[in-house]
């Protein structure tokens, strides 16, 4: 089953705003069964959309449209898909009811331009919008069906979910094959090592499709089934998923959208213990990354942020000696600053990075990019140094990265 | 002068990759006068890309396509351009020697697939690709001509610059009108606030278009001018910006991209201040956005994040009395966490937050988004109470910005 996105929007083809709703229909209508075969963005002007619409409803059973159905002049493309159709616009006695009831529920006066958005084709069903006044439309003749939605994502997704994707479900039927994923995610082992790990896995997939996806310090595995119903789409994801999991085990903090930290919360309260943190070139990453989940408060402390030097000094307690013998960004200095939080937070566990983010400060011997990282714990403190690529946002994030990745290994018990 | 876009790649039609790529040119083609009236998204089929490209050929002067010109057999834009052009392929030796000079040049060995990468539609002219193997293409007839560029990025947007917008450029003269904008970044005041107070210069915009866009405790003022030849928009947005910058002098950080801790750390270096962060809820977001640009150390001393009621204690002395009466989140904590930060760590400015970031651990009295936030300096502390709205992420962000608004102020030497 084959379907078009239309777009409308002059931002769209201004450039100043990038279209993330066609994405994200795309993925949910492959998901469904639906195969989208062309995305368009036009502008919102009524010649051309009428052209365009004349050429989707020429050549497609299904598209949907988003945008220009606000109560400006600017948004005509209600009008534009009556045209297409040949059809006349009326106002709808249920839409406008609507239209006002919303006002009225926040207390606001109806200005009356909002009276347009309850003109409809004659004969077209109308969408109710629960997240804003604009209702969406569902016009047709025998041949083809356009679903015509607000552009504002709250209002548009909902509305795909509710009167959209089930319509198009049906009309697929229950054989009707899927695009499906679902993603491993891993942290703390390179592409390349991962993908020889998972190559039996990978060799037994079959049509499943496996794809690396490295960023950052992480690697995605995205398993896709394509051309199954959707049953048995998810039943052979599952199992592959699962094989996924156990073949990269040490690596794999969750799917599907989980974050790091729920891993490294999980771990550390099955352990009983409470990490600090020490940050130098990070300067708060490695503390927010820790707290984006709520409950975090279980098992992270706080941290010591030790920019400057005298910081290291005073709130950690790391040597002058040290600092001035092997400087800031030394393999001795880190361990200080995981010892010094470690005792000062009263943690079990500490962590710290220092290094240089740059642009500036690098010489030949400590160059941008380098870092010195490291997790200390009841068990023993291992600390390590990579010299990360990317600009100053890019090796901090690194940094970030690389120590929760040995963070989760130690508190799981592995081998740091 | 008018032009179309086609991106190509099924990742676009499955909704795996959002085109960003579209957007970026879109916006660089406004800036140079071109008018996009048209995108389209299509995958990697060679029928459907042949049909797609007939149509524009038919219908539009000039086309860009991106994506869809990798050595596998995936890749069939090139194929498929010549055939809607009904021109032979040929291979072009110099295009040739370019992919093989850039596999030689990282000793790597070139796979026999990549030399379909020096196939070139007759007559048409190889655009050079440093980032990249793919060679972009300009293939036209007398009525259309397309430019044909890869959909990496990081290959496309370099490729858009040095070969395409200055031919489209010189093909629109000097007459030709352009859409331009510019941006004046403000925080610390709401968009109906700032719109009143800068009435007078939007009642005097004349032709230049004022949109007020509000992001999370932030507003930016876009300034967009179109119908204008390049120079003359140039020169209305410039005395548009100045103006606006005078108007909201206040609250405005910087114009076109600037980063507020830029101007915090002019404004702390000019009073000879070190600023330093006592983090509870916003975990280290303070201490990240106050040292994202690099020479940050010379003002910013560190920080601590004292998320748990020990740390705050131990690490910052608030006096336990404190805590068990007010709370940690409450007023007094955070004067006495600002006050804690500024002995400890010995800077002349502290910073702190202090609040229920949510979703759980909200009450009648401190609900969820209650945040207390300040700053103290040698001139006075000033402490606020604010209920944010918004998930955990939400709430944290509006706080860490909230804070960086009022240092900003305070290091200005502005009332709080």
């Amino acid at each position: 089953m084959e379907i078009e996105i239309v777009a409308v929007g002059n931002e769209l083809l201004l450039g100043e705003t990038v279209d993330t709703n066609s994405a994200h229909a795309a993925r949910r209508l492959a998901e469904t069964g639906v195969r989208v075969v062309r995305t368009t963005h036009v502008g919102d002007d009524h010649a051309r959309l009428v052209a365009l619409f004349g050429e989707v409803r020429a050549r497609s059973p299904w598209a949907i449209t988003m945008g220009g159905l606000g109560p400006t002049h600017d948004d005509v493309t209600r009008e534009a898909v009556a045209e297409a159709f040949g059809l006349p616009l009326e106002e709808d006695a249920a839409a406008l009811a609507e239209v006002e009831e919303r006002f009225r529920r926040h207390g606001w006066e109806m200005p009356p331009s909002n009276r347009r958005q309850a003109m409809v084709p004659r004969g077209a069903r109308v969408l109710p919008n629960p997240n804003g006044t604009a209702p969406g439309l569902v016009v047709g003749d025998g041949s083809c069906t356009f679903f015509v939605l607000p552009g504002v994502p709250s209002e548009m997704k909902p509305m795909l979910e509710t009167a959209v994707l089930p319509v198009l479900a049906e009309a697929a039927g229950d054989g009707a094959t899927v695009v499906k994923s679902h993603v491993v995610h891993t942290i703390g082992i390179g592409e390349s090592a991962l993908a020889e790990r998972l190559d039996g896995v990978v060799r037994q997939a079959g049509d499943v499709q496996v794809a690396f996806l490295p960023h950052l310090g992480q690697v995605d595995v995205r398993l896709t089934a394509a051309g199954l119903p959707a049953a048995e789409a998810e039943g052979r994801l599952r199992e592959l998923v699962d094989r996924v999991v156990e073949g990269a085990r040490p690596w794999v903090y969750g799917t599907d959208g989980a974050s790091v930290d729920e891993a490294i919360g999980d771990a550390l309260a099955r352990r009983g213990w409470r990490v600090a943190v020490a940050e130098s070139c990070t300067a708060g990453e490695l503390g927010m990354e820790l707290t984006r989940t709520a409950g975090s408060s279980a098992w992270f402390a706080g941290g010591v942020l030790a920019y400057a030097n005298e910081v290291k000094a005073s709130a950690l307690g790391v040597p002058a000696d040290t600092l001035a013998r092997h400087g800031a960004v030394s393999e001795e200095t880190c361990r200080a600053m995981i010892e010094g939080v470690r005792a000062r937070l009263g943690a079990e566990v500490g962590c710290a990075t220092t290094g240089i983010a740059g642009p500036g400060g690098g010489s030949v011997e400590k160059p941008v990019g380098l870092v010195w990282y490291g997790v200390g714990t009841p068990e023993g403190t291992e600390v390590r140094r990579s010299l990360f690529p990317g600009d100053r946002a890019g090796v901090r994030r690194r940094a970030a990265l690389a120590t929760l990745a040995l963070l989760l290994r130690v508190a799981r018990g592995g081998a740091a």
